[in-house]
């Protein structure tokens, strides 16, 4: 009991933390809504099984598990094994993404929602990850998902849904990299590698932004893949390439890939182009060049094992890093059902974009400190607060002390934007309502 | 993994219930926020330790338990005692209220916080309870404390801004039964009951409004109570009472205790009524026989055993229970200090609040239905979907169906104000929007 730190990799918020993260959700929120998505929540608690079903990837692994209740001493000693039965200790987990839950939710409540669910979530996750800088146990994601719609429609709604946000939170200029899994598969069959190491392969050409082309080959070469096929995957990687300016559309979409892709594939990819092209005419109109704010790049991979089809990755140029992304995953919403249902998802780095978002937006209300003697009465205080309050503004009392400077800025530092000093003879009318720095 | 229900007890919200309970939070937000609350978040775990530190009440036992991670067989059998060793085998739990985590947040964060410092927590909590109709396992508390103000005044602002508060959700005529926990043990000492009875006492006395008088006699004999301190609890709860009209106030307290009641504790209740009286002047105008909406109930005892000092409770003539209390608690939030803090807080019953509003508060923005023929082509669509978000609607797109009677019902009651058939040929300009029934 000695420390009063929250538990490790997770965070308090002061208040002005946590009112720049109300005022981004409330932004998010809006813009979803206003795209037609309709917010849902789950409980933060799911089944154990469900959540170690195979479906979480890697995360599974990284789940809180919730003990039972009333457990007695022959069911810890029947789990006291090498490694530790933790099934036979635990019933429930804390939700360590918003997929899982979403898939469970969908198979509850199917018959309740549209055919075609366009669902909200923003809610925290829980990951027992090894606490480092920017990386937390406890974070909130942000989650728009189209279910029932299997055509190009859902990727592109979702991309402008997501752009017209990153707008309206200030970041406007975003850009969607964008790929399709197929694509990837299609590639690597082509150029020789087995179907059981192309999961292996995939994990070292998602490395390609870092250790480019060379660093690829060579981990490649170390890992004792194909030689051939490596042979073949270099020599497109490094292949000359025409500088010509290229937008978004079927010209480019072939001119990144080997000869005959398949039609299909590149057809959803354009389709969704054609789309946010209309959808965003006016700021296409705008650019230079005409073009859309997507970028195909065919060896976009995307971590989660679970994508099907299109995957996207939200960039910003203000930051290396990306804002967001998501997918196609159409087998695993229908997981819970046995049946087979398309779903599409995009998912908003909420917390990269409240670090970004620093500069304290102002309320709009105003914002009053009522700094009083020690021998104001207190119904004096009340009414001049509430009469001020009835106005439509922010009140705080402060009792005032030695250092009136300090309380002044710490006060500002909180987001007051006026003050007045109240005497016990202070009436509403003579308030005197001072700005604060 | 046949069931896809959430956990037992716990429950999922569809759009419908999620964007209601969203509007009342940003209601009470936006209130509390007005009187000079501030908003702060903490993790939902706290240590195992902390949350079983005896603080909690009751409800420590019915905390979630969260496994350690990377537990090994020996430390697993070693724990297999009877009754079983938790705290070896989980390092963590789930928060079963919102005052145990402020008190270890004030802890972490008083130098940066302000003296008297106001805070709002709005979040869910969780209790392994036995599941039952309006009792669930994941809810969520509304909360403002006011910590570093020992005076009336901390009691009065809590009071002004629930008030408010409720007014603002639409349950004006709201009203706070009130209390303090040392009337209670003065109250007892008088009528003869030793210190070491009085807590059990106190638990009869919670009946009174139930069980009446004679039960709470009735109860405190067949536990063997003192019989001459029942007897004087006794005459003093059939005592005859004037019905003459009795505004909150010095006399009436006075008159609703034995006498030489403690002048300290009197001045106290009656320095909130003032205040409350001067904060609420409008209303104390209009009410007919000009009082203000506060009642002191001598028996009012709240089950937690932190209180030392003022408690109150909500009440609605809509409803005949309590929709939300508090009270002052001063030696909690120094516990983790080791000095003593005074503090004194106030939670509103967010879940029944939730329930009593089921009406539908419309949105401001215009909700519009784009009902499109299969052939209709996406960027047209989107285009289309994206003029009217541009415009200040909220848009969602729908796949005509055979049955658009269906179709139109379900988007209306989805909160759809409007619709609109999109074919092949149609412009923005051409868009004839209905209302939906």
């Amino acid at each position: 009991m000695a420390s009063v730190n929250p538990p490790r990799g997770m965070r308090d918020f002061l208040p002005v933390d946590k009112a720049r993260r109300e005022r981004v959700l409330a932004v998010i929120r809006e813009r979803y809504r206003a795209h037609g998505f309709d917010e849902i929540e789950t409980p933060v608690m799911e089944d154990y099984a469900r959540l170690h079903a195979g479906i979480g990837g890697d995360n599974e692994k990284l789940a809180f598990t919730v003990l039972k209740r009333g457990l007695d001493a022959d069911t810890v000693r029947a789990a006291a094994q090498d490694p530790v039965d933790v099934a036979a200790l635990a019933d429930l987990g804390l939700r360590y993404d918003l997929t899982v839950p979403l898939a469970r939710f969908y198979a509850t409540h199917r018959a309740e929602l549209p055919t075609v669910f366009r669902a909200i979530q923003m809610a925290p996750v829980w990951r027992a990850e090894r606490p480092q800088k920017g990386r937390y146990r406890q974070f909130v994601q942000c989650d728009i998902d189209i279910i029932g719609d299997a055509s190009s429609r859902a990727e592109a709604e979702l991309v402008v849904a997501s752009l017209d946000t990153l707008d309206a939170l200030g970041l406007e200029g975003g850009m969607v990299r964008i790929n399709d899994r197929r694509v990837l598969d299609w590639m690597l069959e082509s150029f020789g590698f087995a179907a059981e190491d192309r999961p292996g392969v995939l994990i070292t050409i998602d490395k390609l932004d870092k250790i480019g082309p060379d660093g690829v080959v060579e981990e490649l070469r170390a890992r004792d893949a194909d030689a051939s096929a490596v042979d073949a995957l270099r020599a497109f990687l490094l292949r000359p390439r025409t500088l010509e300016y290229n937008p978004y559309g079927e010209r480019q979409i072939r001119a990144a890939l080997p000869s005959d892709a398949p039609d299909e594939i590149v057809a959803h990819l354009v389709g969704i182009g054609e789309a946010v092209r209309a959808a965003r005419a006016e700021e296409v109109a705008a650019s230079p060049l005409g073009d859309i704010p997507l970028v195909f790049d065919p060896f976009l991979v995307r971590g989660m094992g679970y994508y099907t089809g299109t995957i996207f990755e939200l960039a910003h140029p203000s930051v290396d890093y990306s804002l967001g992304g998501g997918g196609r995953y159409d087998g695993m919403i229908g997981r819970f059902l046995a049946q087979s249902v398309p779903a599409v998802g995009f998912s908003i780095g909420f917390e990269r974009i409240v670090d970004l978002l620093t500069s304290e937006a102002a309320d709009a209300a105003p914002a009053v400190v009522l700094v009083h003697d020690r021998d104001v009465p207190t119904g004096q205080l009340l009414a001049l607060k509430s009469a001020l309050v009835a106005e439509g503004s922010r009140v705080r009392l402060e009792q005032r002390t030695k250092n009136l400077k300090a309380l002044l800025e710490r006060a500002a530092s909180d987001g007051y934007t006026a003050f007045a000093t109240v005497s016990a003879d202070t009436t509403r009318a003579a308030l005197d309502l001072k700005p604060l720095a």
